[in-house]
């Protein structure tokens, strides 16, 4: 595996979907920095599961240990590992699938690379589970952001066949990010929202899972983060949204769209607002040559439809080197994508103070 | 800058588009492995300016000198590096972006970055230019890869509004990539090629730009390459795709179109084929929780049109802080899509080498 | 900070002297071996504070949480997690030292680094007991090395200026390593044991404290491991052994002696026994060219005398700007250099598998 | 091989003894800093060959062409690319060594690792000559530091058996490097300097060679530069020194003579100076816990006796596998001690400024 990331942020994930426990160590983080415990646990119980009729029945109260880090009560330069316990776990309705992969899944790939001993239970380390702790490490990224007046929000834009509205590429901050929030399902449109929900509930009653869309912004940012040309916002920002599960496809600005545009169509004008140069328009989503604008950083995930649905699938027996059916029981979200948005912003959030070399104190 | 690049394959890429030269060092290719010069030249001629109509006319014959890691015609186990030379520069053509940020363009936020002192002259660092060090590294994993079994094609998958076909994700191989290659440009559908040749001369005649998306397949690779969360098949290829200037969006087997399908739909059966485990669609693109299964692996990217458009675009002086008018004069391409083929090709095989832990040598 | 280590073994180590547990992360290790945990128990405890009376008098069990990478009682591929509680902890020894920084300590420098948020309780992140993580990260891979026929064994080479004899360059192995274990001191000649234990007695009695010298020896090797320039063996096992507090010298093979020698008596003559390539003597210390040759790799680490001692020292008031005395009281060894002893193992055996890249699993 | 290093700063360095050409790619310097070429030419000549009857006969005027990475002649933030040509080499002089493995070389140690497909020619790239392109780096960072107000500098501390003084560890500073580097050999006590070009002549005049050690010291450093666990000061200075072929020891300040102190005698009390922490003496060598305390940086690197020698050695055939007689021709040092001084200087140099974030510009 290759669980670490991170450049001026050094970031270390660790755990399985049944292991004793999950987490991250954090380093590089500013010390001096006092972690808003509250606000932090709210941020993570987005992402939770059980916490509404769409997602999974699994019940985990998430709860972040602060194992090292701190010290009166602010970071203390040392790195920050948080570790979460899983209580609900149910390792037996799992031992199927290591023979028998699901398709979709990541259980033959892991079966072909960790010579079948890989823990198969929950899908291990492939689970969908390991983006609490990216969570928890991104939720402080977060907060040390908005110290430094930057803001990052995230929407559903799109699940299954139903489209939300877009942030304004030019304008997106804060209250839009906060407006989207109290929505049931984080989206600008509750009307779309409520469409959303239908799908998912279908999808549901029907054994079967849709995916969708997340749109993500970036607001407050300075103008020059960014190390083209590997480390690139781009780049660097598809290198950690990659390591959520399902996440398929990520596109900046306007992305595919501005595949099909003309120059003259897809040129940002430079403007100046107040003595601070800005773009009249954002199809560039806040990035030019890998470096941030200062404009608002726009970029939108694919996610796909959670491979673990109830109809029976074909796939093969490993052992008896034949094909077989299968049908997957247990516990699954038929849309993973409400789950995924805090994800989306706890990613973005690292991948933006991974660019921000600052001072190794506040 | 963060021109450092890779894992078990290590690239490092210097040059500005009107330095004395450009060029890679590559570290960790096995040692005894002869590059075959013709075929590397003949690779290069397909990225290299000024060969068709439809390119920028400046030329460059793009000759790779080998500065080192060769010893008796073979890789020695030393770095190799390879150094371009630029001839055609003409550095005078620039002096007034810095000054004057080109629209869509990297002289703003190169200026803000480096305080004024970036090379503007062709973009610098920036140019496209610097993906020609990037083909010659790629070039050679190319070679390296096909003599492990593996083939890496691409080809034009749209140009402004006009779509082609699509690889056979089942299917493709070099057989296919072959057959794209004969065509005037890089397309499985001829008449498709003709049309986009037509979009690219009428934006040129119209002094405009027009984007496109390509599509890369990768045939022949074992299961288990990748290593997730951070470099997993598609984190990798993405770290390197976004590299190459003008992309901005990557989708990886079904990508943003999976978005909008049920599980049921996009889930990939799996079956056996003369004992070897396949799957009988590749919705997944050949990547399962970022390990390769044996399939093709499939990604899309999505190039932005050129931004040096001839019309009078809107822009500013930094240095009298205030609005105005920009001409961009000098050598441009009308479409940068048919020369970022090779480079996509390039970047993959990069990508898949980089995640292959192979002997030091042969 | 920078916690994080390696190139094919990822680790990261954390925790403070203070804080609820200290741990690591070790990624990278093969999947399927089943770790000792009674042999890795037993490592542990050679390093573990309040063994002897030659020791500190702060007691801790050490014991290893596994929290994550184990599946069925093997390693799963997913990172090996492994934490340590902190039970005798007394935070309230050490508020005086993050104003008044103890003379030979970390104290002033973490100031200035952190701004004053250090954890400075029991010495924060530069604690000796930082060394226990390491040491269970580093038992792990001699674990693992073992099971590849490779030892490693370490003894004092001095303490004050009492010597050890060495290690037979050519021939030492996992009988040399374990006879020294057996001793109450791990030294060869136990006279010489004797007589270290009287110089840490008496200084413990004055209130002073002494330093030494440990060397390592690491058998079985294949020859072929490192990676020159710059991850060849010397600068790998550098870099680790460097982190463990105290030491400030390293040196291989013959090291600084060589210096005063001429070529000819400083070659090692090559030869074969029985069909493979050996040197006859082996003053290169198994490393040339940064590259194992397959004969002992051996060298020698320089830990200095603890510097907290009981005698009233110089130092300065960091808020009053003046000069003070300062009287260190709490609990501390007057010798390290035993406890180290598996440190130094622990960073070889780790140095060593991150050098040797291998299968993902058994 | 592993010819990157740094997190700050990024090296390559690429190049045999007989390439074409050899060089370094150097990333992250500060945009707009101009390099006096005149220093950079002057600093080289220190190390390049042939320039006294004490070394070794092969003339090289190691003249830098800079191929990227200036632009209106200043570093312009892209990658700093310099090559050096080889000009004198004769690559037929060492054909032999493939086989028959020179005592104390790389020889034999390549052939394992790279399969018999090293360039043997000259050491390949464990020549010694790949020290002209970490000077050109290194000399590049020394003028950025001496723009900053920190000078580095060394002598040789020893050559065979005669010793030179030591750089006073309190006060030393950039007028003792000066006047170090106006002696024949760069050393404070000149009847040292004369003993020691004796000593060299001498093993010349018997075709055999001699080692010795460097002190290097860096005075003007700000304190709270190096990031513990794994990347302080010691770290970071020893993972590069030992790129330097023929270093086999490094230690900091007191070093190993502290490992026979008591801590009474090597603690170094806190004192104030003019506002400043100072120490009133430096054992600790300008480091504690990794990070620089502000006093002088202090460091000593043994360097083994050049292995090739006239002697008649044994050595094996590998293709016979049997044993056999060598005898080494060609033109080599009898120490090369006084040419690795700078090469110390340099290395130093880039540890430091990778060890220091800065702006991306001036």
């Amino acid at each position: 595996m290759s669980s670490f990331w991170g450049v001026n942020i050094r970031l270390s994930v660790f755990g399985q979907s049944h292991s004793e426990a999950i987490g991250a160590v954090v380093d590089g983080l500013p010390a001096g920095f006092r972690i808003d415990i509250e606000k932090l646990r709210s941020f993570m119980r987005r992402r939770a599961p059980g916490r509404s009729g769409l997602a999974t029945p699994r019940r985990e109260d998430d709860e972040i240990e602060f194992v090292s880090g701190i010290s009166q009560g602010a970071l203390c330069g040392a790195p920050l590992c948080m570790i979460i316990r899983n209580r609900d776990a149910r390792p037996g309705d799992y031992s199927e699938f290591a023979d028998a992969p699901r398709p979709g899944h990541a259980d033959y790939t892991a079966a072909v690379k960790y010579g079948g001993f890989q823990d198969s239970s929950g899908g291990g380390h492939f689970s969908g589970r390991l983006t609490a702790p990216l969570c928890a490490a991104g939720g402080v990224c977060l907060q040390i952001l908005e110290d430094r007046g930057v803001s990052v929000g995230a929407h559903i834009q799109s699940i299954a066949d139903v489209a939300d509205g877009r942030f304004d590429p030019v304008k997106a901050g804060a209250p839009d990010f906060e407006r989207v929030r109290q929505n049931p399902l984080p989206v600008i449109d509750t009307a779309a929202g409520a469409a959303m929900a239908e799908r998912i509930e279908r999808a549901r009653a029907e054994g079967d899972s849709v995916g969708g869309v997340i749109e993500c912004a970036v607001a407050g940012l300075p103008a020059g983060l960014g190390d083209p040309m590997f480390d690139g916002m781009e780049n660097r920002i598809a290198s950690i949204v990659f390591a959520i599960p399902a996440v398929k496809g990520i596109e900046f600005g306007n992305g595919f769209e501005s595949a099909g545009l003309r120059g003259s169509e897809n040129n940002d004008p430079f403007a100046y607002d107040g003595g601070r140069v800005v773009t009249s328009t954002n199809n560039h989503g806040g990035i030019l040559g890998g470096i941030t604008t200062g404009m608002p950083l726009i970029f939108r995930a694919a996610v796909k439809p959670t491979p673990s649905i109830r109809a029976a699938q074909k796939t093969v027996s490993l052992s008896m080197k034949k094909e077989r059916e299968l049908t997957v029981k247990g516990r699954h979200d038929p849309c993973i994508v409400p789950r995924a948005v805090p994800c989306i912003e706890a990613a973005a959030a690292l991948a933006v103070l991974d660019a921000w070399p600052a001072p190794n104190h506040k």
